[in-house]
């Protein structure tokens, strides 16, 4: 690709598909990796059909599929698959999110993979691992978020078991996966040789509440759902105001002492059954109602322009439609990027949280069209002239 | 340390205190980094202080800091800073999660660490980053959560923004800093240079949003809290048992089909009126009545056994009790491992996530003591003599 970036020097095939696959090698391709997108050939990813659409494009594809070359290929077909073997050969990393198995039953498992190239990198992403009594269930993110304990601890007292409101178990393995490649890069620089990472949806989402579980497992106690406030200080809950609501976290007794100013109660600053934490924490209840006797007879904007401006810590609770406009976080951050595809037209998608200096991430090519890429990855790798790859589109290899 | 790992190479001077941090670096040191953490003189990290407790010694510091070595360090002496900026000399990475600009206030910010030692990599984690209009506002986990428009999508429909129940922007961002650190690691072998990572929690829950985002971007549809349910496919939600609840993921008309058959209800397989994953959409209360009267006759136990029979992806959702004796998650995963702290005594802790097969991670000691190793880095770095790391306590450089 030529162009800057963190990790210009990587190659990587990449079999995944939906979504946490496709958000780890997202962010590789982001910091430059050339991430050459495999996809079954006459069909591709199954987000290609997964709304939203622009002008009947995914943009659900188009987001997470960014800086990505995109080939199609037949792995059922022997000339699909002695292909794919002659690519692993040029590359440095595999990545796949099949149920365990699929990849031996096709002849390119890992150990295959490794006996062609010994610095093969390879990274699956399953639902339960590649390992253990479970290893075969279908995982999607529900089934992570309901295995792993996070819906157990998300929502309100009496009230239901809640699903975080976006895939968060793929998004944790996304990203765990990056970190396993990552980390089997710089072993390779060592060793010289390459190994598998096997990341766990499930797993990704245990290790992300460790210390909800860490209060089972010293205390004995099940964690229990407690609404949007915190089992270790108070007040760090949120509180509504006359037009919504907005998150105050008074952590300690210094900022408790200062919201007291605010609220305009100085004397509960020196009131001895709020003095401490653990006191604050006992009496949640009934701070919040005082809290919110106050929120109330403000607006959202107005309470958050006071409590910012004594230096405690408050956010209103943000929507999408703010977000997206936010002069930081759409701005100065970029977090939000307006980019063209050729078939959906302009487009603003999400842009990177991994800031780097010196080598920063882009967004600098649009999601592959299916097989766009075809002649010239085939060409590039293997040497195939346009005949032969007209041929082999011809005869459903690609 | 002499431990085999994906990271032995790398030596970490970690300033990083509370959970995003430390949350990072014990990624690092599980696999083989060697993290030096610095916690200030007399007091240590805030964990040291947070619950839940096991002999008085905290069981939140104890598991994010497993694997790493300790020692003391007050930066605000010329002497401590000194050592400091001898020590990053030995060091590949610096990392802190400060407020913007604290670092610079003592004299030992990026630029000047980058003129010691070109090569460090200096890793920071912030609320809102280290660029733009919010830069210095506090950002603890509900901030991001609020700010992120991650509440705004959790929960039911007619209730609250729902705070997802683990500190979700501060897991987030610590993966996402693991992340730029070994993309940096990569960099640096090609360039020789390294190099600044800007993590902020806010960044890094927007990014986990992103599908959420896209809805609003194409449709202008601002996404709404839908409680366990899911845009794009149904059944695909939590359903009600007799004792309790679950998971049951149906996305295609196949697994639809095949849970019509399982349900009693063959002759909706074939209703005109759920034929497509749109139609079921469409039609989600009616359905969630018609699958949850099946599931209300059914323990979890029974109505998982007889789903998951039939292929389809189904789970219990699991409270934290059942999760870490679970055989396949604290079993065959190692997603819980007994750990032995001197004073703390036996206790469990969470094992990692990222499973690597040539370089396994591993949990090979416990969290340190407050100042445990200044004796033994301060000799091995600096060549110090145990006689000057005494004076130096005494002083309270240390």
């Amino acid at each position: 690709m030529g162009v800057k970036g963190a990790l210009t020097n990587l190659k990587v095939l990449d079999l995944t598909r939906v979504l946490a696959g496709p958000f780890c090698t997202m962010m590789l391709a982001d910091m430059g990796a050339d991430v050459i997108k495999i996809e079954q050939a006459g069909r591709g990813d199954d987000t290609r059909f997964m709304g939203p659409f622009q002008k009947g494009e995914s943009a659900y594809y188009i987001n997470l599929n960014r800086n990505k070359r995109g080939m199609t290929l037949n792995l059922k077909d022997p000339v699909g698959k002695e292909l794919f073997l002659k690519m692993v050969k040029k590359a440095d990393i595999v990545t796949e999110n099949f149920r365990p198995g699929t990849m031996e039953k096709l002849g390119i498992g890992y150990e295959t993979l490794k006996e062609v190239n010994p610095r093969i990198i390879y990274a699956a992403i399953s639902g339960f691992g590649h390992t253990g009594p479970y290893k075969m269930r279908p995982g999607y993110d529900i089934i992570a978020q309901a295995m792993s304990g996070l819906m157990s601890t998300t929502g309100w007292p009496g009230g239901e078991p809640t699903r975080t409101g976006t895939a968060m178990g793929d998004v944790l393995a996304g990203l765990s996966c990056a970190i396993g490649i990552l980390a089997a890069v710089n072993s390779r620089n060592i060793t010289g040789i390459g190994q598998k990472v096997d990341i766990a949806l499930v797993d990704s989402a245990v290790a992300s509440l460790e210390i909800i579980n860490m209060i089972y497992l010293v205390e004995g106690r099940v964690p229990q759902r407690i609404g949007n406030r915190y089992e270790s200080t108070y007040p760090y809950d949120s509180f509504k105001a006359s037009d919504g609501s907005l998150v105050i976290g008074a952590a300690n007794n210094k900022l408790w002492q200062s919201l007291c100013q605010v609220i305009g109660k100085p004397e509960l600053a020196e009131a001895p059954e709020y003095l401490e934490v653990k006191d604050r924490v006992g009496k949640h209840e009934e701070l919040k109602v005082i809290v919110e006797e106050w929120t109330m007879k403000h607006t959202v904007q107005e309470a958050f322009d006071l409590i910012n401006k004594a230096g405690i810590p408050c956010a209103p609770i943000m929507t999408i439609d703010k977000i997206v406009n936010d002069p930081h976080i759409a701005g100065d951050r970029e977090m939000f990027v307006k980019t063209n595809h050729p078939i959906a037209g302009e487009l603003t998608i999400t842009g990177s949280h991994i800031k780097l200096s010196d080598t920063p991430t882009s967004i600098r090519t649009h999601s592959p069209l299916l097989g766009q890429h075809n002649a010239e990855i085939l060409e590039e790798l293997l040497g195939l002239d346009i005949e032969k790859v007209k041929e082999l589109e011809g005869k459903g290899v690609l």
